[in-house]
């Protein structure tokens, strides 16, 4: 590209910076652009704007259906948790102790110098909940009785809060919005089966819905959830190479079934404690998707999730002809709307609202809405309408018989849909390797630290290398490169070559390794 | 009814005590029954349990529809607002500060003696939202710049804490789940039209959902929302005759416009506040929901907002017809599920819990669900099911066609859905009076307050009568009855006679009084 083929692809740019320029910025760019939230004046907490949360709401109507399909229902718990339970796993409150929000008092009073000051102080303080363990299980052990009872498949959509000290939109933020889902068993073994078959649904909900390949896999020692037995994840690749855990899995042991006091009386008579799970993904999945699919002209929505299919933008002249063109669109949606994608009508919005089209154009492809059609006097009198793809380039369009399109739009959206996914995976499978040697792990790794404000450092991805399970050694690793193991993977497949799960040699330390394990550096 | 009588009537009672004999009793033991809710361990803070969170959902589906046809969208917003964004409107921040959860440290660490201590105590406290407006207005002062950007309407659902002293589960909680809407406009009369447009949402959704017949009105200016130009609410009546606010809509003026800096430039390009508005309702509505429809046998659920519709309970014998009943069973549900009720499959559940017959079946009366049928070998070979309506008596039953009940199942849920509705007219109907004197006052509401485990007293309901304006009266009524304003109506239909919009003398000083108003006791 010579240098005015340069400047004219920058002004096209819709995202400043590019994701080349500033990864990190650009992902701060892409959610202005496409208003999906912003940061509020309270510390770490964000404000989730109509377009984002819609794109939350259909994230809680498709999980709904599947956590609905694997036998469990909602439910609703207090948001304060009392300190004395938060204590009652030992493990659990080391985890979140540094991070809490804690109530004191009840309410507030004039003070010495008239200002309103807290008062009111309570005997015992309040933590708002992190995650709700603890104050589920004090209801379970009220709930749970004999083997009848069990086993017990609840869900909770909420708010949680945890005092992060450096906070990003959607990634990491003080307050977020979650689905946390717990269970209590009658053995280990259908405890630990439950564990999996929520992973398994994250995953198919990642790859099928957001079109996010995932990696399926055990945390190491260092990553477990405070207090669990076992930590299973699902990790993404984005599109700087770093992993995201999208989601995790918890089989909790009788960890919490002791601290809560969930007893049951077994099909022999004998006392027992249950055997609990738990598992949650959270608004953070928006921030997976923008950085699975978004590009230089804003975010790109998957069909599946997107709060809108279609946008309708009619052309409106002066000459006679706005009345009639405005009709044949709204005909145009109305044929739409009678079509079925995912088990939900096609969604289409009509934009008659009086802008430049350019400013709508970009408004549209900003948001990452999947189809954009064009309608003038002239198209209308063709029957034919101009079609935009956001998995194409901005300028990539086709002229349309009006009833091909509409008999086709569902195929359509699913062909975006699978090929969207298809992208991730080739992406994915692009920047991943398998790595023997120290050498090639540090070079493969080199590249500085993401920092604020500095251009995207260009580092290898995923590496599939064998590792001694060390705790002191991930450590190790951690400090010299902040790469860390992703996860222990559960199948193979991912794997280049699929040789992962054979013995080896440990990358770092040259130690015996089971199988090899997936690090990266990590959001 | 003779002695034999009421003891075999007494026997059939699921629920004990009975509305007559401790009203506020029987009301926890309703929910208890029906497996809605619990008090939490967390004071004042309730669990809600799958069956009523599910008729939550419903709420949420019906109103959220309702909301997008009127044109808002839903987004969040943080659950901490900082102490001075409280105290920006004056009467605001007076009419919460009572009640409000304290959030001032956001650590634990070891204390002196090795527990658990708050510590990192927060510049500024941060409140736990009683309501949003101060939070909300930050981000509306940043969105709203020219009238283009108007109105702008926004609705959240979110959890709200207020630490109420006497709570009880549904009606006043400390925490509680809620939507709450808010707009901003360019004129003052369209933030009216808006808020009488909400009100109208409200009083349809109660009356055509929840069955709920409610009365449209203002607040007295003892009763308006701290902030608030004018607050409109919907009242019903219970089945003890007191009234519950169900909903109110706010019309804010530019008060809180004023505190949070929403301005914006008008088409004449002078810089103006805009005109807000707030309206909720919460979990509160259950309550309601309850306190309408609900028997001495258990809950009974308008078919509109029941989490299912029909429990087919088969009668499985040991004689081999097990598999078949099972099959037919199946095959009935399938055919039900066909069906379309109110936007929505119809919902059936199918009960095949090894469990006591007459156990189940009082599972299912005592939830409330609308229709239960009974199916066994004989009723299979016949080719009928034995159909229970829960709008009426426990015992009454029909033997009906298969194929007839299924064909007429939608029209069979419609006719009991307007049933409810017209008993409960029937019921505020018959304990409603226009009152002319204060002597007819004074022995309408003569029974002494309600108080726990007092059997319920008898009182009148609800009176029509004239009033003088004068919050220093209404105080003094309130002193000496117990009973209050609960609203200056909007229309007079349901005034006995209409004849509520003529001016005439107080009841209780004979000074003069533009128009009735309604008086009751209330929750």
């Amino acid at each position: 590209m010579n240098q005015k083929q340069q400047a004219t692809a920058k002004a096209r740019t819709a995202i400043s910076p590019t994701r080349e320029e500033n990864y990190a910025e650009w992902y701060q760019q892409v959610i202005k652009a496409a208003d999906l939230a912003e940061n509020s004046s309270v510390r770490g907490c964000m404000v989730i704007k109509p377009w984002g949360f819609a794109i939350w709401e259909n994230i809680q109507r498709v999980l709904n259906s599947k956590f609905k399909a694997t036998g469990h229902r909602n439910a609703y718990f207090p948001l304060f948790i009392p300190l004395s339970y938060l204590q009652a796993e030992a493990d659990h409150v080391e985890g979140f102790a540094k991070e809490c929000a804690v109530v004191t008092h009840h309410r507030l009073a004039p003070g010495p110098d008239g200002k309103l000051v807290p008062t009111g102080e309570l005997e015992e303080p309040l933590i708002v909940r992190p995650t709700s363990e603890t104050i589920i299980g004090v209801s379970f052990a009220k709930w749970v009785e004999s083997w009848r009872d069990l086993p017990l498949l609840i869900n909770q959509w909420a708010n949680v809060v945890r005092w992060e000290m450096r906070t990003r939109l959607f990634l990491r933020t003080t307050e977020f919005l979650w689905q946390e889902g717990h269970t209590a068993h009658a053995t280990a073994d259908e405890a630990v089966a439950e564990t999996m078959t929520m992973l398994d649904v994250y995953a198919d909900f990642a790859e099928n819905w957001m079109a996010m390949p995932v990696i399926r896999g055990e945390k190491t020692d260092g990553e477990r959830f405070p207090g669990a037995v076992d930590t299973y994840c699902i990790e993404a690749m984005m599109q700087d190479r770093k992993a995201l855990q999208a989601g995790t899995s918890h089989f909790l042991g009788q960890n919490f079934a002791k601290s809560s006091g969930i007893q049951f009386t077994a099909q022999d008579g004998v006392l027992q404690h249950a055997w609990t799970t738990s598992w949650g993904v959270s608004t953070r999945l928006i921030g997976g998707l923008i950085m699975t699919h978004a590009d230089d002209d804003g975010l790109v929505l998957p069909p599946k999730l997107a709060p809108a299919h279609i946008v309708i933008l009619p052309i409106l002249r002066d000459d006679g002809s706005k009345d009639a063109v405005l009709t044949w669109c709204r005909a145009l949606k109305a044929d739409l709307e009678k079509h079925v994608y995912d088990g939900q009508c096609v969604q289409v919005e009509l934009d008659d609202r009086d802008l430049r089209g350019g400013d709508k154009t970009w408004q549209w492809v900003k948001r990452g809405i999947p189809l954009r059609v064009e309608v003038g006097p002239r198209d209308m009198e063709a029957g034919v309408v101009t079609l935009f793809r956001r998995d194409r380039g901005v300028k990539d369009k086709q002229a349309v018989a009006r009833d091909e399109f509409v008999g086709e739009v569902v195929a359509l959206l699913d062909e975006m849909q699978a090929g969207l996914l298809d992208r991730a995976r080739a992406f994915r499978s692009a920047h991943t390797r398998v790595i023997n040697t120290k050498a090639e792990f540090e070079s493969y790794f080199a590249a500085p630290a993401v920092a604020e404000g500095v251009p995207t450092p260009i580092h290898g991805g995923f590496a599939w290398s064998h590792f001694c399970g060390d705790p002191a050694v991930e450590e190790e690793i951690k400090d010299a490169l902040g790469v860390t193991v992703r996860c222990i993977p559960i199948d193979d497949a991912d794997c280049p070559g699929g040789a992962g799960g054979t013995p080896g040699e440990c990358v770092w330390t040259g130690r015996p390794s089971p199988r090899r394990v997936v690090f990266a550096k990590a959001y």
